[in-house]
């Protein structure tokens, strides 16, 4: 928490890392080392790329908006987070960013959008919100950055949902489990296997897609507390939880 | 979660609320309900004050800018939600509008902003977040809003904290045990008793701040998983786990 991002500069890049490696930077990852950090030849900064863990690279180059690095040492190994999906329905785009940067730094592998029936946004700008997966990714320490797929609908994921992957359904609808209690129990039966987690539009979900859903026997509806959240609340809040009882966050003190 | 912020208006005003009452709204709230909401002379809507529960009223009166509400029924009794502080550090101001917001959502009681030694932001407009407050606590059905105090320094809020309210501490420095371990422990000791929950800025605490911190009795260390969260993250996962383990998030389905 609450811990300046990193002293050091952390970027993703999609490339091989491994010792001896050389390359340059692509342009807006040069402007940003040399311009905004203020970075120079023979700076150090982190490097990972999802794969190969994270290493220390120095800057061996930096001329005409080109910056040239050199790999030195791998500082940490390749660590997988916990497999879990987040299911989200689009929502407004400042509040669909603040959920991807949030699911990122609280160690969701994928974010899947779900076109629900009474999603009221049109569109997903899903560069964009890969690059806000990276940003954040950058910044928390993660070796990895979520996948962010492109939008499907929700009827659709359904259908094709992995049967073996548990799907934590925030209902506020109907009665339901508090989410600590429901997860904690399945945690039981499927402890290290692969979750996801379901939010819907600020507009909730339909009563045709609530009957769906907890027809499925790989659904869990859970409830979050007696207050009305804001999905992008629900997502955050329900992660956190999740991550508490199923997740890395259940490790003693270290 | 995300279901559509409720379909009637709600209204805070902070006026008795009594049968037969009847009053007129300030001008920024007649023009919400007038221009924005497109109500009229006849529409229902509802009231809460943070004392007398939640009322329908109607509009009796609409002209020139100037709404005449009259009350009809109490439809909810006043509650009283966890006695639960959050104390956060100023943050910039858009990741502070989200706490507050959020920290509403979440049934916080109060809010106080608390300047450590690191805290980067200069200035807090508390009007500001006041608002924020309101139209959070309008927005998910709470019947009171949370106090959004003046900011005082971390010092000072140490000093004079009242010794039997646990002081839940998010501490990203040190050894320290899961939030809902250490939270859930303590509870057996204190459930109902008062509780707060300390959020440094995105800098972090100074190393004499956690020793003041770790020495004070009430003090209860905690830790959120291994990535680095933004203080905004921290404060909502923060909070989201507190109403699992010791807040009223605790009940079972209903």
């Amino acid at each position: 928490m609450s811990r300046e991002p990193t002293s050091t500069v952390r970027l993703f890049v999609d490339r091989e890392l491994t010792t001896g490696a050389a390359f340059e930077l692509d342009k807006p990852q040069a402007h940003y080392l040399v311009n905004v950090m203020r970075l120079a030849v023979g700076s150090d900064l982190s490097l990972f790329n999802g794969r190969d863990g994270e290493w220390r690279a120095t800057i061996t180059s930096s001329s005409k908006g080109r910056v040239g690095l050199g790999l030195e040492s791998c500082t940490r190994e390749q660590d997988c987070g916990p497999d879990l999906w987040l299911v989200q329905a689009p929502i407004k785009s400042a509040r669909m960013k603040t959920v991807i940067e949030k699911a990122t730094e609280l160690g969701v592998a994928a974010i899947l959008p779900a076109v629900t029936q009474h999603t009221a946004v049109s569109g997903v700008n899903v560069d964009r919100l890969r690059a806000t997966a990276i940003e954040a990714a950058e910044q928390c320490g993660r070796l990895s950055v979520p996948a962010v797929q492109n939008p499907k609908s929700l009827d659709q994921l359904i259908d094709t949902w992995p049967p073996h992957r548990c799907l934590v359904f925030c209902d506020e609808t109907r009665a339901a489990r508090p989410l600590i209690d429901a997860v904690r129990e399945a945690v039981g039966q499927n402890d290290g296997g692969p979750w996801g987690l379901l939010i819907g539009p600020e507009g909730g979900f339909s009563g045709d897609e609530v009957d769906k859903l907890r027809r499925q026997p790989f659904v869990i509806p859970v409830k979050l507390g007696p207050r009305i959240l804001r999905a992008d609340t629900a997502a955050i809040a329900a992660l956190s939880l999740w991550q508490a009882v199923a997740g890395d966050w259940r490790n003693g003190s270290d």
